[in-house]
């Protein structure tokens, strides 16, 4: 998130938004922002919602998500928006939805469903995806 | 891709396989490389996969992907693989799996299920997804 | 939907819901209802959702779609909700929650992504998929 | 499984294979087969692929899966096949491809991408997805 310039603006239990400005070191050639880089702050939105309803100092990992690509990422700033839609003992789902912010009005960009998994209810596992 | 280093060593039709070094650059806090490194490649495989084998001069868009992350990128070096389920006039599937490199050995480290649009079918359409 | 009994009660543009009983017919060994029902309406209800906006005498077919599994399906009766995050000419892509509701009250079970294809602006292309 | 008339032909280490003969109570309006049983055989198949590799007297779950669609389910029977991708402690993950048969030949009608928990692993949670 540092390499993208990205703050975390509001937090709430299950609730997570992530923020970052146009930059040209994120765009493509044809001057959209990289879909890797709306993608990876959307991961980190679920990721933060899932942690956000984790029991005691939960670290979590991804298990696996999908996204689908609405329109070109094209914009002054990009927001990421999570919620929580069920937490368990070890796996959580996430969705999230990316804006690109031009003059004020917020566009639809992208769409994500996530597993997250917590990793402190298994000590004993090292790797992400279980 | 040239952030990454990445270099696209074999282009079959229909099969495509794209290998980058380990990076400081590219790692978190852990040590091991970014989960968003790892999907860029791998979706970026599977829109050159889907590119080989689509008609005339096309230009391809990610409609949507899944990756399941596997274990941890811990390697000398990346690789992803992709290849074309099927291939339609409008919409190509497309599979991809990246393996960590260790030793000469390839662990599998992520998978992915991605559709990837045909833009020359679709010339009025600008946006990614449609 | 007839096997299953289920009626959709409501259908503005770009939303749609679909209800249907519990039968013993569609249980598991263990009393459940079967996840393939409830994927199959939830699945639906997207196809639904994607054709109240698109254009003409449409007629569309899922691409793909995403699902988890959020609790079990247990209860007098389901719903499933689907809505559209966003509609071009060629694809929609759409969300639905599917609830159980036991003595008045709705438990989120499943939750689904789906890409459907509007195949009247691809007249000469038969299969799913594209 | 039983109301399709499915029967598992083939079960290695990772590896299953469920087949079923068309019927017309599988079939919709046009006469392709419902992508719902198509959906539903080849989640079993993943279900059955973990679970031929989870250790002890495991039970599993869906915790989720993605699935392509890419012909339509036109045939005189239809094969399953799944294998594991990784299966850890927890969870598995399994990818299926589906054929239709016709003439003796295959051909490719759908793909999916599934987790899968072993509940073995987790004798408090008693939902599926966690």
């Amino acid at each position: 998130m540092a390499t993208l310039g990205a703050e975390m603006i509001l937090v709430d239990r299950g609730g997570v938004e992530i923020r970052f400005p146009f930059s040209p070191r994120l765009t493509q050639q044809n001057g959209f922002v990289h879909a890797g880089a709306v993608t990876s702050i959307m991961d980190s939105a679920c990721g933060y919602a899932a942690l956000s309803v984790a029991p005691g100092q939960a670290e979590v990992l991804s298990v696996e998500f999908k996204i689908n690509f609405l329109a070109p990422a094209v914009g002054e700033s990009f927001i990421a928006r999570a919620s929580v839609k069920r937490a368990g003992k070890t796996l959580a789902v996430c969705a999230a939805d990316a804006f690109a912010v031009k003059a004020g009005e917020e566009k639809l960009i992208a769409t994500m469903l996530a597993t997250i998994m917590n990793m402190d209810s298994k000590p004993a596992e090292a790797g992400s995806g279980d």
